[in-house]
């Protein structure tokens, strides 16, 4: 098990390598927040690109050293994309990450994110009920048959989520967040707490969607667990650093952008965290 | 007929509502606008969620206590979603805003919007040009049937299309707001004009269809006027508090936002509005 | 060939017309930035609507003024729609704005490039990259055969796609603009270097693709180069401008678009640029 002082050099070397090499990790995602994930991915230093397309899906998994992939607003062409797309970044040995939003809502949804059970995302994000219910469609331990799932909102506990978490992430090999109030990563051994944010983190869209594809960002440098880590400090910092400054969510977005840019590798690895086996 | 001590009273009893319950309001909306109409809506205490297909506008119809469908960048798979969406709504009997964008450019649009009809829209939401089209292309009285839109703008004065909103609100038993530099909002019988925005709010996109999908949070908990009124009135209020504080544009959006979030209800209830019979 | 003079000159009446006349340039665009293209064109005095269908795609170029078309995030009726609409502008003679985002990439981008070779864009718009891999894929002087472009991000300078940009505009008898660090604008015959931006705007996205946008605003009024050179300077100006009041790239997106609506008509012609045959 690495320290929290190995866990913390893993970190400033995620932060520092991404800012220096402006890796690109391109998405599949939704469309309500698709320009924010883009504009976070650049704030902390990656290279984001964009397409629907199963060819370009796959271009986008070969040429990136991460890709991102979010359920939120599925398109027809998304029953080719997706299922190519994450068997192609499997096949390669190429991180990506799941954001399973609104798992439980719609046939086409179900079916892809039964299909992605087999293709193993390398980190896999969502709040709470998103966590809860896709360990219970994939038959994990933790999981729930039902979702909670109301929209896009949470309606569990972060800690309700944790043995879904574990389950999920000793299945992939990989990590899981989850994201909340608190927040908890594991590789399905280690369970860390990360804490920060903003209560106007759920005042504006695409808190949840674009650390998701920050997190793909520094999976193009970093093991899964530093990754999810790395992204949800800096998440955490950004939003608490922002609040401060701001009394509104139009203001609390401009500034979280401006916070994430400007935090250095060492503010984001002395985040308030703790480490559990 | 409601005083306007009673509508200022079902203003504030709205506003505190949503506040307090955090209602969901699903959309089916354009690309364009889709982020700031989930930001606006979350930033008046709503809960936002946006898709494309058939089952899942019927969840989100279901799910959701009303729902906002905006014709603006129609993609093919609309053609099966927007009808049985506002089919489960109407059979349902939950409030549902239609926003009918650039009304009579392209064939499907045409044809879905006359579908529309059938499904009687709680809500009608439009700029003057586009209500006066609605209304020609239903048959009622008041319309025109050459449409005067071009693209999304409106060509014709809120007042010019006062007779077709009328007709429009008999027709569906619901409301209609017509936006421009004064707003009118009638259920048939009543015409309310609300005072206040900003010349900012035609150097954005995104006032309208957002206002769309800010009356659609208000009608979970409100009747239809007072929705279309209470909608109306903060976007007034906050448009006006933002212009002072701005030089430009960008500035204005984001401080638009925040206005949206700090509206007290009973300023709200405040801004200045009119009413005749 | 125009002198600096008559250059300035025209480049005022392109911003004033446009300031007076609020004429509408419809955009078939990526969902990525779809939001800061139209608020971009907006902040400069244009009209937006953005669309998908065939004869929507149609009825824009009727209807508007110019058109601009970006590749990004290609939908499967783009099939349809881009050639369609792209017949249709050339056959009436309205001038259209291409932005080649991501060439080389994925099977339907490339069918849908080369078959704009027939309809002559009268801008293309793009960085150094794909301006290179453009004129490789006509068959132009100049190009290079294999696609450097990195997903949607150039790794060739400006100065190194210059005789593609000569080669495109001749053929064409338009105008290319190749955006960078400092940007080349040419007609065929004259090139122009335009100085000024911001390094923040590799750190937001949308910055070409927006620029790409407001060149058709321009190209509703002016001749392509004029309209090219003079939302290349715009963007010089406004980018550089928002530079020193910011700390971060959320910050500088505000920012941009307020200096974008305040730059005035002389502010814009006096932006340093220089001219060679």
């Amino acid at each position: 098990m690495l320290s929290v002082k190995e866990i913390k050099e893993q970190i400033i070397h995620a932060v520092q390598t991404v800012r220096r090499t402006n890796p690109l990790a391109g998405s599949i995602t939704n469309s309500v927040t698709i320009n924010f994930v883009a504009n976070a991915q650049l704030a902390v230093g990656g290279s984001a690109a964009m397409m629907y397309f199963p060819d370009e899906g796959e271009f986008l998994a070969r040429a990136g050293g991460a890709t991102y992939i979010n359920v939120g607003t599925l398109l027809p062409i998304y029953e080719q994309t997706l299922p190519h797309t994450a068997k192609v970044l499997y096949e390669v040995g190429k991180p990506w990450v799941l954001d399973p939003v609104a798992v439980g809502i719609g046939s086409l949804r179900t079916k892809l994110l039964q299909q992605f059970k087999e293709y193993k995302p390398t980190i896999i994000r969502g709040n709470a009920s998103e966590i809860l219910a896709l360990a219970g469609l994939w038959g994990l331990d933790g999981g729930t048959a039902m979702s909670n799932v109301r929209g896009v909102d949470s309606t569990d506990s972060v800690s309700s989520a944790k043995a879904a978490a574990v389950a999920l992430a000793r299945f992939t090999g990989g990590a899981v967040a989850v994201s909340g109030e608190t927040d908890l990563i594991t590789d399905g051994y280690v369970v860390a707490v990360s804490y920060g944010g903003s209560h106007f983190m759920e005042r504006i869209t695409g808190a949840g969607c674009s650390l998701g594809g920050v997190i793909a960002v520094y999976a193009t440098v970093a093991l899964p667990f530093i990754a999810a880590l790395t992204g949800t400090a800096v998440y955490n910092l950004a939003g608490s650093r922002a609040e401060k400054k701001v009394d509104g969510p139009g203001s609390f977005q401009v500034q979280f952008l401006d916070e994430l840019y400007k935090a250095s590798a060492e503010e984001i690895a002395d985040n308030p965290f703790e480490v559990e086996e």
